[in-house]
């Protein structure tokens, strides 16, 4: 950076504010973070554009590395693991301001906090266009195995935990700017853009399903017929998802309608809801929905794996061909 | 990605490629890579983005891998790791040519390869200029700690790896396109030019004086009168530093006369060299000296650890203000 906020000022600004944890050996300042896993990790990458996976115009700073973070720790979630450490790296446009710099590392130690990680690296870099390049490891929890996308087996039920559609919702929403949507009220309108601009990785549904039986996981990011579709790839299973059993987000319905959308594309293919797809034995079910009921989380049979491969979407949206995917922000 | 290789693409390349270790339990494929460290982690991130760490019209794709891993390597040899996994996200423009992503993505795959390193996770996002956001793991060898920046003791020799100051010289090379520089031969030219373009983390020397006593250790990146300045601080100590004994590889003093620099300055402050300067008690040097000969790598004593706080540059070159750094690629 040739201007404001030099890369020593803002390692001392996320120095000051990291956190600390048992694993967490040395932090942010020397060459490398030295932690002490103590067990099996599971570390997911992944980065977020200006312009493509956020408009500043609609995201401020902290809105940017909530997302950023929540979507690459979603990951984990999808994997039962235990949060760890998270490790960011910003590429910064020259002209960019101090405030918004700092801002945006503020996010990212906020964001840690909230989701239970602890911010132990980073870097900064000069690039043309405003990024954050997010690394996050998780642990294994006790003796528990991380769940997988290929441990889906046939008489498995297939669930999905809270509801689909909002993000994919509330990015219309922000896109038409749409003043009114007949039959959608105001706060179905804010949830809908706060799922598109905060989602919330389910990373404690995630631990409690993997100790509850799940046999495979997998976060909706893609968009839920495509990632069940990544489950049934894995395992080398068929999946028989019943789409007309697919749990909307309230409002998602009026905006499919005044988007000119099939009733259930949205939460059907959607996609970036951060939600949880699961497969787990049908003995278990019951006991994993009244776990995540205590979460106030809704968890919804969808389908069946079967022997086969693909997955096979039934009911009354699914008899026609698979929704093609939402052109949400790649 | 709208057009060219797509996501699914390029992870079954990068999946057919991925090496594999003890370590790595779940490699590319799933939400998150599986890792069994069974010991302490180094973890490190860094990124490159086109027209600021590279030039597209310089570096062919397996360059740009090259670097951007080896610049990351670099800071696991300065904590004396072993190297252990590699995470890389590629940011990737519309028009971005499919060949281009694959020689990308083979170079990360040969690099990782050639370093002692496992491709174990990667993502691609769409993204308005080419970024690669790279993370690696290292490893604690058997007993052994990690080497920081801040056990640097008072009577410690100051001893740097190698020769100094010809990446930023490459970089003159290619940046003037100068076809004749007076007193530099062909092939001292060469060597410049690969410096700058394909440097070589010294991944192993960094374990071996790890092993053989190393107190503090950094990798010279920023330039090594600034890296001998972190080490400094990050110890609570002073260092002298005779600029005179600072080694200059082959070929950089005639670059510095042709580039009307004063001599010594770009080994002082180039960067981008990626030796390790090292503090060690002046009992042990002999040892790691003959050892890192053995390498045919050279160690070469150029000043001394003492109380007080600071870096003090003497010499020749010393003598004046210490260069403001060179205009290498931020």
């Amino acid at each position: 950076m040739d201007e404001g906020t030099t890369e020593s000022e803002l390692i001392d600004l996320l120095r000051s504010g990291s956190g600390t944890s048992p694993r967490l050996d040395v932090g942010i300042g020397d060459d490398a973070a030295v932690t002490l896993p103590g067990g099996a990790t599971a570390t997911s990458v992944d980065a977020v554009v200006d312009g493509v996976h956020f408009q500043t115009e609609w995201s401020p700073p902290e809105a940017v590395a909530h997302k950023a973070l929540a979507t690459a720790l979603s990951d984990l979630a999808a994997m039962a693991a235990e949060p760890g450490e998270v490790y960011v790296t910003l590429g910064i446009p020259g002209g960019t301001a101090d405030g918004y710099i700092e801002d945006l590392a503020a996010g990212f130690m906020a964001a840690s906090d909230s989701f239970g990680a602890v911010l132990a690296g980073g870097d900064t870099v000069s690039s043309p266009v405003l990024f954050a390049a997010v690394t996050v490891v998780g642990h294994a929890v006790g003796a528990a195995e991380f769940v997988l996308r290929s441990g889906a087996a046939p008489d498995d039920l297939v669930a999905v935990t809270g509801e689909l559609g909002g993000a994919a919702a509330g990015l219309w929403l922000l896109e038409t700017d749409a003043e009114s949507v007949e039959g959608l009220d105001p706060e179905a309108r804010t949830a809908l853009v706060e799922r598109q601009l905060r989602p919330v990785p389910r990373l404690y549904a995630g631990r409690v399903l993997g100790r509850l039986g799940a046999t495979a996981m997998i976060d909706v990011s893609d968009g839920l017929a495509q990632d069940l579709g990544h489950i049934a790839d894995m395992s080398g299973v068929a999946i028989t998802c019943d789409a007309g059993l697919v749990p909307a987000q309230a409002g998602v319905a009026a905006v499919e309608t005044a988007a000119g959308r099939f009733p259930g594309d949205l939460p059907l293919a959607g996609g970036e809801d951060y939600e949880l797809a699961v497969t787990l034995p049908e003995a278990e079910f019951e006991a994993a929905r009244d776990a995540l009921r205590a979460l106030d989380l809704n968890l919804t049979p969808i389908g069946r794996v079967t022997q086969g491969d693909g997955l096979e979407l039934t009911g009354e949206s699914g008899s026609r061909d698979a929704p093609a995917g939402f052109d949400h922000l790649a």
